[in-house]
């Protein structure tokens, strides 16, 4: 089998973005990605666009973006995992190539989640719980989904809400190096603690917010890639997995078993264990989502992730430093482009081009965790310089 | 590479399906394709789920359809490419065994369009045009861009509005012998003509009807195949292709330019030509689009489309037998399941199991013709019985 490296990378600014339509909110990381690659668009042989949907009016995404980016007459569809629908993208992408089926393929993530109110964003979110039951009789959202584990966490961990607070203001420290990040500022324990309560105890600046964001990469097989550039990162491995939508049905409120499955397969695909990882993106929707991330991928045993957080080992300088593009909460979150968002990040770091908040490299192994719902999916890359 | 087949197949009854949710009505073709294929569900290893949406309260319907099969664990998400989704689903399972990420892959096609009212169901279908300009300024609806494509055709190639009835005649008369078939009814000429017009010359007997229905198909690496049936249906090509969703764009009225497009990569890949498919399947949502098909995917010459059926070369006993399960038209179309049906129907064609209605098999080759929009998208898949 071909190996499948990344090519090109490209991002637009996340934030609100009603200067935008959707087509052009893709173009701009699509053409960043044409250009970094150095191919040209004719080239792409296949289409992924990544995205949950449900916001805008046009509600067959892929064909409009195509289009508009001139790729018309190219096999094309929408894939959608929810929150990991972005990672559900690259893996159709990469399966493509690994296929034999194309040589250049593409895969972007793109969401545009100010097309509509702030309360109906959060209906539609809702929905990606088990929605008949949970959020019709309940009233569940997904700031109460994740207030319960994070519940859970501190009854069982003692984890505190210092602790989450501390997860908010790395990603703002972190999201202040980043010029395309929706949130560039600061923030301090202090502010975050006293944020207003959205979900007890989660707070406003626990919370990721509604974005507008695309985000590309390019994918190429070995011989192509090995021609466009002499930093291709490849893929070493995805490992994906799916759980229950019905939380009563979960095992565990302190971490997510798809998680968990994901990573194992794809740490044993790559043929490498946790402490292998140089940097990470994990999927920060909330801050307790970060914590349970550290543990649920073996950066850290069960119930210590807030510790590894509190001994700064997951910033630069630690043992494995963790979101440095400023993560979900302070990037911005547009759900579909949130995975490809993250490769790009990891993609950025392996070349070693990611500036004042560029990671030490020494392995040369990059990994990307995204999550589609409250872990209903999980897609966990390896990224590598190394084939 | 592997070469991948088809090994199992399940149906759901198609028509209004309001005695089960969503994740019922994918249980029962989920279950008929796990049966027939032989396996333990625990062996299969990628779940794709081919759904267009927007219908039902529950948003992220694949991991609600892994939960309820006991699929739990399994990587999943759902594909999207309009009316075309059920190919791409069954692309996506074909990619992952192909790249050999997966030994057993299922893809299953769902939709459930009965949730809303038959107005909303007729907005959210015309959304799959380009909405903010065609919809919203001019109305225009599916029946309304294919009636376009019928009056091109009659205009310029003599086509007439009995021809038209002709392919709805067609549909039914092979819908009565397909007891999953939403509509099991002969009609007549008189009865389709005296029809009442919904969008000219397009009359109610020349739509397909707004379905609930699932279906499923379980393909499997070369080796596995073979050990699990003695019938395997090999996929020997997938053609895919796209076009501007922007009406005003198109170069022609009397065919869909992705449809010709994606059959030329279909044949080229699976080193045959239109005169050796045995039977195939054709994306018939209006009665123009049948005989359009007939043309793009050169089972005649362009415009020859009504004349190749008024001959009855499409029928049993004629040189290419088209939509021998009643076609969308009669057995119904559920959008995201409708691709995945028709690989059903060539399956059992192939197989030889089709009964009553069973092709005449020669060359051993089958076709499914799917197309998104009104040509957005187009998915030609080339069916064997030989590797």
């Amino acid at each position: 089998m071909t190996g499948v490296a990344i090519v090109g990378i490209g991002h637009s600014k996340f934030g609100r973005r009603n200067d935008v339509s959707i087509a052009e909110l893709a173009f701009e990381s699509i053409h960043g990605a044409v250009e970094d690659a150095g191919i040209d668009k004719k080239q792409i042989q296949n289409v992924t666009v990544g995205s949950v949907g449900g916001w805008y009016e046009e509600n067959v995404p892929a064909t409009v973006v195509n289009e508009y980016a001139g790729l018309e007459r190219v096999g094309s569809m929408r894939v959608e995992a929810a929150c990991a629908s972005g990672s559900a993208a690259v893996k159709n992408a990469y399966l493509s190539i690994a296929s034999g089926e194309a040589d250049i393929a593409m895969a972007v993530g793109l969401e545009k989640m100010t097309e509509v109110d702030t309360l109906t964003a959060v209906e539609l979110m809702g929905r990606g719980g088990s929605y008949l039951w949970e959020f019709e009789n309940f009233g569940m959202t997904f700031a109460s989904y994740y207030a319960m584990f994070a519940v859970a966490h501190m009854n069982r961990f003692g984890t505190t809400e210092e602790d989450l607070a501390r997860v908010a203001v790395k990603a703002h420290h972190y999201g202040s190096m980043n010029p395309l990040a929706q949130f560039q500022k600061e923030i301090t324990i202090e502010k975050a603690l006293s944020s207003q309560v959205v979900s007890w105890p989660l707070k406003l600046y626990d919370a990721s917010p509604i974005s507008d964001g695309s985000a590309a990469v390019i994918l190429a097989s070995e011989d192509t890639a090995r021609k466009l550039t002499d930093t291709p990162i490849w893929i070493r491995s995805i490992g994906a997995s799916s759980d229950s939508a019905d939380m009563s049905r979960r095992d565990s409120y302190v971490g997510l078993g798809a998680a968990v499955d994901a990573s194992r397969k794809a740490y044993s695909a790559a043929k490498i264990g946790p402490e292998m990882v140089d940097v990470a993106n994990v999927h920060d929707c909330f801050t307790i989502a970060e914590l349970m991330a550290y543990e649920d991928l073996g950066f850290c045993a069960k119930g210590e992730g807030a510790k590894l957080l509190r001994d700064g080992q997951t910033m630069i300088g630690g043992k494995i430093p963790v979101n440095l593009d400023g993560g979900l909460k302070a990037k911005g979150h547009p759900v579909g482009a949130s995975g490809v968002s993250m490769m790009v990040e990891i993609s950025k770091q392996l070349r070693g081009e990611a500036g004042k908040r560029q990671a030490p490299i020494k392995n040369g192994i990059g990994l990307v965790h995204n999550v589609g719902g409250t872990g209903h999916y999980c897609y966990v890359t390896v990224l590598s310089r190394k084939r």
